[in-house]
């Protein structure tokens, strides 16, 4: 899948975009505005943390007509859990953005990310957005993907066209850590130029998106800030709406595997698939309890065939009666460890295996006939060095 | 609490014991036999694991008449996911060392930890119960808890007196790593010369480890081998229930910070109270997310006074809508950081308090009355070593 997509760093038509430094914390690019040069179909779907930061509140609020036409993204600084003053910045941020561009306030969307309970330096900010260019100058994703890292490695970019049309869609996406989205995401954007009647796009949208972006955890922890947004401005004209959800899932099954597999420290991507499952729902829970295991992980850091511990992750859904110990299936790879077990040299073999940059762990539970696939990554040294040593 | 107990390592009356190597992996103690010279009120609380080995499955039935006479704990091989050849051993075990003791079968029960996917290396099992002294020789508490180890760093032994009576409680306990009891425990065993009616030595033993051994959680792995015995003798006469209650709450709850502080890589105790709760589950499912956060978890290792994680786990509760972010108070031992928050100096004075052996962290929910305390440790590079390099 990955190696069919072919990355292009345009824009669709009629999206501008302008990047810069406005000094959130350091010199390092953390000002983010993508518009559209014409309103756009949109839809948004955000954490349900309990702690959700203002981006989020208002976010939510302007793209319940499923129309916007511009996001603003600031880095570095998440303006979560920082009370009434920062409900005001991220509302002054959002009008000021929309004055320059000469938008209603309504069709403008904000995210933040970076570090919980500090002000955003506001006074920087002000300055930032009062040297905004209008029109915005530039059209590169690359750009953009880049300027809303935080703690990412690489950027996240991925772009599909739609079949049997000319319309492209294009997504970034950043988030190394406090990765597990709970029926939300992390912060990522999709532009396309694809027009789909709003109702339609919302509804793909979060389809795809439970089959992508909400099977990815890096580290069970949610974040405050997860924010994921799409604007299809219509440029191109009408698609097929299943060739739309085909390119979309390409899309943002990319930028899902980009982010695992970035996850803080990680060197492996950890895939996965759970099959004969009662229902999804039991097929991701027992995924999830597998990908999440910190003794899974660590065993895959340490490419160490232990099926025994993938035994215990399914053993732990102690809610699933119906999964018989004595029937369900474990395999690395193709390679069925239990019930069948493999001989020294075969485990030598797998251990090999799991040397590599992905590592699949297949669980048939021979409950029924659904299946879910999820993403993460391993445990190392580093997870523990780049969060013990990161300084409030 | 802690300083008011007297660790003895002698057994109550009437408990005899024999610790010795029967070659299970090395050279190392890895067969513990423990028995009454009297019939005792008992009760076991096992792993609710849909892999749970042979030996919970057959300690359960044992079990189930709240009557025992003995114990055999094997250790460096949990004997789990080894099918019917697995189920023939432990049954086998049980049953010959009933035979060299002149006790019942159902009499006796059976715990076994250590590596998963093995089977027992029987013939050696075998030659070590044909050498069985009986009576058992022995009653040093200590060398049982030496004898159950695995990779433990220290072994874990509490003992109080009962108020108001010669009677006796000594605990031991065993368990680094796949900890987070679910309705069930890791592998404690607690003995007492007290005499209780079985069905309230039950009752009361159930509801203390709701209390301190089900608070523990090291890396969310629930255990498939996890299993709490209490043999109680009456050889020192009845007592009062609630002094038996108080000094059974206070061996438990000394094993279980033992766990914690020994989980596997751990430098720092991690103790979470969450108050002002709705409900009990409320305060304890908030407190569990808050202990098992990596990045809480690291970010104590990193004696780093990052409130802003502490709010991040307790937002992603998202089942509970009653949480309102602007009423919840966080606190470093009896320090607020949130809403009210510390200066530059007040957080170096945190960081100070973080550089500890024990760290607590205090939420304030405001959705209620009811409160939570659970224990776990901070996640260290020594765990994830300790994780990648295990092998099969």
């Amino acid at each position: 899948m990955l190696n069919t997509i072919v990355v292009t760093t345009a824009l669709p038509s009629g999206f501008h975009s302008y990047v810069t430094n406005v000094g959130v914390k350091d010199s390092s690019q953390d000002f983010t505005v993508v518009a559209s040069d014409r309103p756009c179909a949109a839809s948004g779907v955000f954490t349900q943390s309990r702690f959700a930061g203002p981006s989020v509140v208002i976010s939510r609020s302007h793209v319940a007509n499923l129309a916007a036409q511009a996001v603003v993204v600031i880095s570095k600084n998440a303006n979560v859990a920082t009370g009434a003053e920062g409900t005001r910045n991220a509302e002054e941020i959002a009008r000021s953005v929309a004055a320059r561009l000469g938008l209603n306030e309504q069709d403008v969307l904000i995210a933040s990310t970076g570090v919980i309970g500090r002000q955003y330096p506001i006074e920087n900010i002000r300055t930032g957005i009062a040297g905004l260019p209008s029109p915005l100058p530039d059209n590169d994703a690359e750009e953009i993907a880049r300027g809303i890292m935080t703690t990412d490695t690489v950027h996240k970019i991925a772009s599909a066209t739609v079949a049997g049309s000319s319309a492209r869609i294009v997504g970034v996406a950043k988030g190394v850590g406090m990765i597990e989205p709970n029926m939300a995401t992390l912060i990522a954007m999709v532009f396309t130029d694809a027009a789909i009647e709003p109702q339609l796009l919302d509804t793909t949208f979060r389809s795809v998106i439970i089959r992508t972006l909400n099977c990815v955890s890096v580290d069970t922890d949610t974040s405050t800030s997860d924010t994921a947004i799409i604007l299809a401005n219509g440029a191109a004209g009408s698609v097929d709406i299943a060739a739309f959800e085909t390119a979309l899932h390409e899309v943002l099954l990319h930028l899902t595997k980009s982010i695992a597999r970035d996850g803080e420290g990680a060197e492996t991507l950890i895939e996965v698939l759970v099959d004969n499952a009662r229902d999804t729902e039991q097929a991701k829970t027992v995924a999830k309890a597998i990908v999440n295991s910190p003794l899974v992980k660590t065993a895959v850091h340490g490419a160490d065939p232990n099926w025994g511990r993938v035994a215990m992750a399914v053993g732990k859904c102690s809610q699933y009666t119906d999964i018989d110990q004595e029937k369900v299936v474990i395999r690395f790879g193709t390679q069925e460890v239990y019930p069948t077990q493999v001989n020294e040299s075969g485990l030598a073999q797998l251990s090999e295996y799991m040397r590599g940059a992905d590592v699949i762990i297949h669980v048939s539970l021979a409950t029924g006939t659904a299946s879910a696939t999820v993403w993460g990554c391993d445990l190392t040294d580093g997870y523990v060095r780049i969060n013990a040593d990161y300084t409030t």
